[in-house]
């Protein structure tokens, strides 16, 4: 099963996941200035990512909204690095936080589960509730998918509405218990379930809180580095094992930027994958 | 402003939306099976619908699922509708449902207020609070753009959190509230806001609860029809002026199925909709 695949990934390689939330700016001068098309462009950068960095890693994450940004171009990148995250053996999570009902949501899953968009995991937004996320079912048994389902998001607005008190507690937690429930069902070897959750680490007491009323949750955690996250918030979360997978996205990519802009530019990204990956090592022993 | 002139067509044709929600399996036989690319069949069904509709209607709302289950064709198709509801001097609402935060938000914004993809308004999901909105403002002031929240969906499992009690209120009571205050910088000639919300016909009585709440919020209005919502409860909510636009989409673009599979099949599609604005103005006389 994909989950347990991806928990494997996480133990053998290291529990990150590389974001590739490409802009255009991120890209080196050299490549930038190249008389490429932009699709090519965003897909070497991408694929040289991925090529020095798929044996220190557990999986990658494609922000789409960076791609839509560019139009048909982009998302003709975004298709073909999909394509090339599989191509590796490497897990891909589609960063697409989809949220919509029955037919629409069936919908949303033949785009990103099939055809020229197809990735391994996508996230969503459960706000519209059960049949907002029970349509992508078919496709977890089917062809061996897995959702990650928002639960406490890494940002300051995440109080606005995930923080309010419901039945004594926080919306957040009700959510997490959806989660747990609707997991029930797609649990692997490994004891995680391919129903997930993203939960920021820059909450670690909210996320401890989480994680034990999830006990088979396995967690896409954004909110390391730029966002705040530190590698010690980490000890604690995966104390009794790894239970997730953390999100590095600038923090990785955009390791090259003001210090080299030609073809080196992927040493100093590998550099900094070398150096979460040290870092978590560092909390986990 | 764009909310005037949505709130203007509403009034001058009828407040109805008619909701593009193309899957290949509603287009009629000899298109299906003419010699065309998917790209040209798909748009081709939409062209003709806006060509015969659009005397009688307000604007039209384009769902991106169904377009991105088709891939890059897909796409192709749903970037030649959006230019071709401009181009009939119509008004477009990209129902995209996107909701992150800061650059991500940022992105989408650029992706469906410019370029291949671009919308006049577009639907987000507020679950992650303020910085999943305040993203599209500079959109909305430089290109006159607007946006519609989703307050209350119309479907079953809206319950499972939308309408959990907090604050001694239901959660979709203080996603109206935000709703008005953050769309307090953007209110129009016509006295509604670019920040406009969407809510189900089939809770009438929220409805109004939300409305008197939300004096200058303009509402997306789905579930008219298949989904169960009469144009008798369109009575109460309008009874003080027009202040939304009502969607259908299967109830028209379906209207020929089993019935019309050659270029008649327009006719039908016509008569429905001229079927549902004698009903709603029944019920506003």
């Amino acid at each position: 099963m994909i989950i347990d695949r991806l928990y494997r990934e996480a133990v053998e390689k290291s529990p990150i996941c590389v974001g590739l939330d490409t802009k255009l700016e991120y890209l080196p001068e050299y490549l930038l200035e190249s008389n490429k098309s932009i699709e090519d462009k965003i897909f070497q950068f991408n694929k040289m990512i991925i090529d020095n960095t798929f044996d220190l890693v557990a999986c990658y994450k494609v922000q789409i909204a960076f791609y839509e940004s560019l139009g048909l171009e982009g998302l003709k990148a975004y298709s073909r690095t999909l394509k090339y995250i599989k191509e590796k053996g490497k897990i891909s999570i589609a960063d697409v936080k989809r949220g919509d009902i029955s037919s629409t949501a069936e919908a949303y899953g033949k785009a990103h589960f099939e055809g020229d968009f197809e990735a391994d995991f996508i996230t969503v937004n459960p706000y519209m509730g059960i049949d907002s996320i029970s349509p992508y079912y078919k496709y977890m048994k089917d062809r061996d998918k897995g959702i990650f389902m928002l639960i406490r998001t890494s940002n300051k607005g995440s109080e606005d509405f995930q923080e309010l008190i419901v039945k004594d507690r926080e919306l957040f937690m009700e959510v997490a218990d959806k989660c747990k429930t609707w997991g029930e069902d797609f649990i692997g070897e490994e004891g995680f379930s391919r129903v997930g959750g993203v939960v920021g680490l820059t909450y670690p007491e909210e996320f401890l809180k989480i994680k034990n009323n999830n006990p088979n949750t396995f967690f896409l955690i954004p909110g390391y580095g730029a966002q705040g996250g530190k590698g010690e918030d980490i000890k604690e979360i995966f104390k009794d094992g790894i239970c997730g997978v953390i999100n590095s996205s600038r923090g990785i990519i955009t390791a090259h930027k003001g210090k080299c802009e030609d073809e080196g530019f992927v040493d100093l990204i590998r550099e900094n994958t070398l150096k979460m990956k040290g870092d978590i090592e560092h909390w986990l022993r």
